[in-house]
């Protein structure tokens, strides 16, 4: 395996993944960094849980996408339901049309306020992509893609993350949020050597 | 009043406050943006009651401050208690020596590993600055001083300030945290018109 690897750890809900998974591919791809995403799934949002940082993060993630020129709407309801498109987004791993369905969830909730629990709206963006919704829709609902996410989810815990987006390097390293990409991606591009192992300050 | 101005509330527990303290002043001036500082007391820290989170900070202050050849030890305890270092730096605000005097503050703290609450340490480093601790170290005990503290801290919050360091600007943007600092310089630097004001999303 290379050590060229960034693991990307997104949750369909969370605002800041959003601008993360629009711009990865691109940032990646320059640095020749291979990106394997890692959906989680959640049932609260920590901007729901304190006010003035939910009010704030509206505002900064209107600024960031104003730059990126990403169009930016507050889905309603908020944090949504994100398992049906996380079982999904884990029937479709290694799909050719993986990271484009994840891109087209992210931009139908944030980019459309369009409700991604509905499996009408995950059914029309599998459709897009000239994919059979009814065979995702269905493997989204088998034992095996529920355990693999639940495993995942423990697998992220066991990093030591704690929100989204989160991107990990095979030399241990994690680093949170959307703004911290660029450095983990250049983290990742680095050669590993042994004494790249951080020491606890 | 200029409308190049920018406000920076910081704390001096608050770890990625160091690295904006030591920033600021630099990326500001280039900007032609005027600076006016604000200390806030806490009296806790959100990175010890989320471990995780807390881990991962320590870590991502070692790589920045890398970054900015910046030395970085955890002082003990952390978070320290401010009160003392605030009141000081409320007591000292118009003074010429007002900004190096923050900046020794943090790098007592999070560069040397000494305890601020210290009055020795604070008053050491007035001492440097050729100023007589005692007549700061008393001024800090005022009831004006004190008063001015609780006035600031309140003001902040009136602002939607829930965190340090932040950065608000004369048409009403806050921005949080070291990461946008220069992004909370660059607006304080753009012309101010009516349009510029926010919408909510």
């Amino acid at each position: 395996m290379t050590s060229r690897t960034l693991d990307f750890w997104f949750e369909f809900a969370s605002t800041y993944s959003y601008p993360a998974a629009m711009r990865i591919g691109a940032i990646a791809r320059e640095a020749g960094v291979v990106v394997r995403c890692k959906a989680q799934g959640w049932d609260t949002s920590p901007f729901n849980i304190y006010a003035a940082k939910g009010r704030y993060m509206w505002r900064d993630l209107e600024r960031l996408c104003q730059e990126l020129d990403l169009p930016v709407v507050r889905p309603d309801p908020f944090p949504q339901n994100t398992l049906l498109a996380a079982r999904v987004a884990l029937a479709a791993a290694g799909e050719p049309w993986f990271e484009a369905f994840c891109r087209s969830v992210y931009g139908a909730e944030f980019g459309g306020g369009r409700n991604i629990a509905d499996a009408g709206v995950i059914g029309g963006i599998l459709d897009e992509r000239g994919v059979a919704p009814a065979t995702y829709l269905a493997a989204a609902q088998t034992p095996e893609v529920k355990e693999r996410l639940k495993l995942q989810t423990e697998d992220a815990q066991r990093l030591g993350i704690f929100g989204a987006p989160s991107f990990t390097t095979l030399d241990g390293e994690l680093f949170w949020g959307n703004d911290r990409l660029e450095a983990a991606v250049a983290w990742a591009s680095r050669p590993v050597t042994a004494s790249d192992r951080h020491s606890d300050i």
